[in-house]
């Protein structure tokens, strides 16, 4: 079968894809802008050329679908879409690799797969221009908040649904999409890691776990503001020192988790003088696991912590909850598929967690079972124009991703 | 003696002056401003009273001389500005208070006391306008640099040198202010303290070993930004977390030093995002302590501290200094004689440091010897509105720096 399948032309025609939407500043596919429409038109061409059967549903993602011998479908996904001056690989790989999968089986099964195999460009998964991600793949679940998204306004003060409007999408209407999921039996994305876990490891690719839950809180301890000089230091109720003490508990957290991870991005301080005790200490708690109880107990011994240490610093903690969302583990013996082909391809495989999110992770959410694969990314970076892979690990990627397509559609056949 | 002396006119006249030039936001007697004018206009009216001779130095402090037998002369100094919106005690207090020991001085010794006696009102010891304290002692004293006072401006852009020139001071010549020094055997400042030990202990009065030295820097921690869910815990060079680590240390160290105090006042981070690992934390330290050798130390210990942190979370740290002043111990003999008035007046007496600076510190940095008498401060606050002291505790601090006076004046008759 691999005689069929081209993984030099994926990788040229990336490059193709970053000479007509990128400049000097990296990719420039903002979904719903011009740009994004131009992007699109350029891969219906390809698409068209397999041939397969096209259409937009109700959300604006692009369905491309090569019937087979069963209903039962197989689905591979990506965006087209990227953040402004993104890199040449985010989400892109994941449809070109998958239009040259199609364009594999297309070929070997003379236009008729034993099931019905089916790619899906995910309308804006970056959420760059309204800030808030996986748009059409929420509709598609049925997770997108309407009331949330309706209200939702560019910066230049154009509504969500506004902007949909003029690419021929009603806002109102977009959940329809979701009758697309009705055959859908098993789901793969491929994706650049995004992270430096396969480059210090020194591998190519590596089978993903699952999405994890996110647990996003602002601390804010409340002291008294007190002159440095004169107040002594048994006197001081110090709002940042007692933040400081238990920052490092909160990270031993984490590391406790077994696989959790966390960050204290943002401090602030107030007054924020050199002459005065801090009153107010405000830092960002995010707190991420693949486990939804060890999630929730990472959060519950944060708070315990924060009260301990507020107690012992004579200070008060207040939280704010700034944002949530649930774990999204992936499907086990799909997980083991994707090792399986990775295996095959460059001899060893690595099994990792996704900290950011993706496409992946509403479909997962909608019961379809699900695996991602990851490729090494240089720097460990995306999101900027310095984002890069190495070729030959592209080629690698498309060929494993390739496998796994094969490996699943026999996995659903005989059900 | 104390039959001539009269501290509830003392009280009267704090009263008199906060009708005068006080507002519903607090005391308004900037230095070099037309209130502060009128305030120098209603002391002149009271010193003149008397009688005394009073001048008014180059650098524009005013001075009242009692003629003793003796040239030795004993200053007793305070300052008639405010900072906007200030208290109605800081610095007018210790000057009203000399105006009243004054009097019962030249009506003891009917116009001849033993020594010469003067009481300095020293000019912009607050700074409120041009950002620099002391103006007028470190004029007198000969600390002022002169380059960087020439270029100081108000925020209406106006010179120092010229707001001077508007109240008939020369810049140019304020340094021949320090002549006024030449027969300055003993230097005697009251305060209120602006801190909150003598109220913890519940005492009226104390006696100050001498303003703390001051090291001022900004710590710089240098780490990798990552994304906070991409990024394994053991892969972040995170800013935050080594700056938090450290923390705690640098306030053992002030705990540890016998005396000196610390205060982290401000934590900033960048890109101080809730979804990046920080890049960089800046955090400003300022430590303090009466002794010189043990202000080093304390400085030096930061600073292994601060690269031992670096080192262990995979960081870098740089250091800027922001501010430096020496420790400005007072004169042994005098601070026994300020506690035996203080225990002859109400019992009990306390030896403490002074975290704010004074005037003291300039006087005493030229030589003179110095001491200072402190008068609890309720709610430990200055600077504002509601800094006050019970009338019970101003008058007995009139009585009790009157007592120091006349034994600074015994004490520098024999020599």
């Amino acid at each position: 079968m691999s005689t069929f399948l081209n993984p030099k032309r994926t990788v040229a025609e990336l490059k193709e894809l970053r000479a007509l939407t990128g400049d000097e500043n990296g990719a420039q596919r903002v979904a719903f802008t011009p740009m994004w429409v131009k992007t699109r038109a350029w891969l219906r061409e390809k698409l068209e050329a397999i041939p397969a059967e096209i259409h937009n549903d109700a959300a604006g993602n692009t369905w491309t679908t090569l019937r087979g011998e069963s209903d039962r479908a197989l689905l591979i996904g990506g965006h087209m879409d990227s953040v402004p001056n993104g890199g040449w690989l985010d989400g892109c790989l994941n449809v070109l690799a998958g239009v040259e999968i199609l364009r594999r089986i297309n070929s070997q099964y003379h236009g008729k797969p034993p099931v019905t195999v089916r790619l899906v460009d995910w309308a804006d998964e970056e959420g760059a221009r309204f800030g808030k991600s996986l748009f059409g793949s929420s509709a598609c679940s049925g997770n997108l908040d309407m009331n949330e998204a309706r209200g939702l306004v560019d910066k230049d003060g154009i509504k969500l649904p506004d902007a949909l409007n003029n690419v021929g999408i009603d806002f109102e209407r977009v959940k329809d999409s979701g009758q697309e999921l009705k055959n859908a039996a098993a789901y793969l994305e491929l994706h650049i890691e995004q992270g430096p876990v396969l480059l210090d490891l020194d591998l190519p690719l590596g089978a993903v776990l699952g999405t994890f839950g996110v647990e996003r809180h602002a601390l804010t301890f409340h002291g008294q503001a007190a002159h440095s000089g004169s107040t002594p230091m048994n006197r001081r109720k110090d709002a940042f020192l007692a933040a400081a003490k238990m920052s490092p508990e909160i990270y031993h957290i984490a590391e406790r988790s077994h696989g959790g991870v966390c960050t204290i991005g943002s401090c602030t301080t107030k007054p924020g003088i050199v002459t005065s005790v801090a009153a107010e200490c405000r830092i960002t708690l995010d707190q991420r696991h693949l486990d939804t109880t060890a999630l929730a107990k990472m959060l519950q011994e944060a708070h315990d912590a924060s009260e301990q240490f507020a107690k012992e610093g004579n200070v008060k903690v207040s939280w704010e909850r700034l944002w949530q969302i649930a774990p999204r583990p992936f499907n086990a013996e799909l997980i083991a598929l994707c090792d399986e082909s990775i295996r095959e391809t460059c001899g060893k495989s690595h099994r990792l967690p996704s900290g950011p999110l993706h496409d992946a992770a509403e479909v997962a959410a909608a019961g379809v079972p699900t695996v991602m694969m990851f490729v090494q990314s240089l720097h460990g970076i995306s999101h900027n124009k310095i984002e890069d892979t190495k070729e030959e690990h592209l080629e690698l990627c498309v060929t494993a991703f390739d496998k796994l397509a094969e490996k699943a559609m026999k996995w659903l056949k005989p059900k």
